[in-house]
């Protein structure tokens, strides 16, 4: 049982007065006032502080599918790299907000030699069994990267985090959320099966078909059991990390729809988690918008991305922000003259 | 005639080449690559320039309709006071982007003898005509306003903008910006009008009935008549900045609904102009989605923000910063390794 503390409701309904207070139309900031009281719940104070520290930590790992992506497997490893170089989409968009960006191996099919020993501390294995044949991961490894994702959380935190975003990146990714949020929610897979980076129809097809034949094997019902039968260790490990930052008390930003997959996994197993997190960004995989609704979260953005990275949480930090700014900075009705 | 240059069509073409190239799923940074061949396309090289140098300019004035608002008409020089005071919503959402706010008393109904002579010295009325029962302005003050509308745009350009944001604020806008648009579009004024800054049902039906009265005046079919009878000098002011914006190659970021319905207008004078305006975010006016949609752009934010003051527009500075950043800084799928 993992202890989650709850936001501070007497913050929350401070911030709702000092909002109305503000030299505005009552709630014509929209989004930013609801964003500025859920901030304030979440720091215990009014105004809430400076989101200065901002960190994203990408989960890097093959997924145990195959013919369902437009890309080959070797890309995940290719794609370590140029993380460590910072050309990512996610590095020059966390840059342009001051974010920081980790890359972790937790299970790319490659060994990796090349790249700093850090990047593998947390490694659980290569690749994952394909789901529509066989468990994803071995007895044991789920519940591992699931802690292996919380003391990431924790070593950011410690390092000075404001907030934590999670970013994903491997080859057959959105198959496996989409088979977690059809197995967690009772969902066809034809209803969650999206086109991920760029499958055509036919392919969109297969994914479904996949997803079917993996929802159809023999499983557990327990959060551990549905991410060792149907996730991947980067699921698992996002799981671990999401929940850790709600422990921690430490804001999450979710990202597209790997990481809402991994939350709606998370809250089966520390419901109060849910209190932590936000949706940065509308993905547009259909899964995610199963995920997030069940979860209660909407997203901030809706810029029609597809890329995972944590590349639309890390553009919705500004809007972060712009809320703790207006209700920190913006003068008052009662000082009109 | 004002003479609109074209953007390149070139450069955008040589942008989308490019951001095939990018370590990327074709496509999957959406909206952001959009921009990122806008922008090309704007500047006429790829990558664009950085967006460092934005500048939003509010026009601030009283608007000729009474009984429609929720606040009283001496809030519009109180807060021309406010934004002086750097305390306003815009204020503080400019400095999050490093945005420069400029106000400006195009027609204040307050001599606002206090305040620095150079926020004054576009200042063209006070106040104007109801326009449910006269003309907004008299004969010639639209010109006036827009052409004061140009000089300010070059002004802000000779000062280094690289982006130009219109603001508005002012009692009575939204009323004037949905007669505007009901105009320009022929919709009835039962579609377009909606709650402004916060009125309830009933405040909703008299602003209905304003507009409709307003609409069956008589009137000149040209857009500066149009603006004579059911604008003001504020909405004149901004078409003028929108479209010397246009004349001089300078991307705009339109802000809500009065400055969409201002573009609207704009267009009627100088069509072309549309090829350099974006729009920022989503308005909840219902006049705002009619202007976009005859105008062809699609907002970037939708937060449910219904301030004005430029303070939507401000805020996706970030995403035209980020497609910058990401055509400008990404590595290359030929590079991986």
């Amino acid at each position: 049982m993992i202890d989650i503390p709850l936001p501070d409701s007497d913050a929350r309904e401070e911030a709702l007065t000092r909002l109305d207070a503000l030299v505005k139309p009552l709630g014509a900031l929209g989004r930013l006032e609801e964003l500025a009281a859920w901030l304030s719940a979440a720091h215990g104070m009014v105004p809430p502080r400076p989101l200065d520290d901002v960190r994203v930590v990408v989960f890097a790992g093959d997924h145990g599918v195959s013919g369902v992506s437009a890309y080959p497997r070797e890309i995940t490893a290719a794609m370590v790299r140029v993380f460590l170089a910072g050309k990512s989409g996610v590095n020059v968009l966390a840059r342009q907000v001051g974010a920081k960006v980790r890359v972790l191996d937790i299970a790319v099919d490659d060994e990796l030699a090349d790249v700093p020993e850090e990047v593998r501390q947390y490694k659980i294995r290569r690749g994952s069994g394909s789901i529509d044949f066989t468990d994803a991961l071995e007895p044991g490894e789920a519940e591992r990267a699931f802690d292996a994702g919380r003391l990431v959380a924790n070593a950011e935190i410690a390092a000075g985090a404001d907030l934590l975003i999670p970013g994903d990146m491997g080859i057959g990714n959105t198959t496996v959320a989409a088979a977690l949020v059809a197995a967690v929610l009772g969902v066809p897979a034809e209803e969650v099966v999206g086109t991920g980076t760029g499958v055509d129809e036919e392919g969109r097809a297969r994914k479904v078909a996949v997803v079917e034949r993996a929802l159809a094997r023999p499983r557990g019902s327990d959060p551990f059991a549905v991410l060792t039968a149907l996730g991947s260790a980067c699921a698992a490990a996002t799981a671990g990390f999401l929940v850790q930052g709600a422990a921690r008390g430490v804001p999450v930003l979710l990202d597209g729809v790997f990481s809402g997959a991994a939350a709606l996994v998370a809250r089966e197993i520390a419901p109060d988690a849910v209190h932590w997190w936000l949706a940065g960004h509308r993905s547009t995989e259909p899964s995610q918008a199963y995920a997030l609704k069940a979860l209660g979260l909407e997203p901030i953005l809706d810029l029609g991305l597809r890329l995972g990275e944590g590349s639309g949480a890390v553009q919705a930090v500004t809007t972060l922000r712009a809320a703790q700014a207006i209700i920190s900075d913006m003068g008052l009705l009662a000082d009109l003259a």
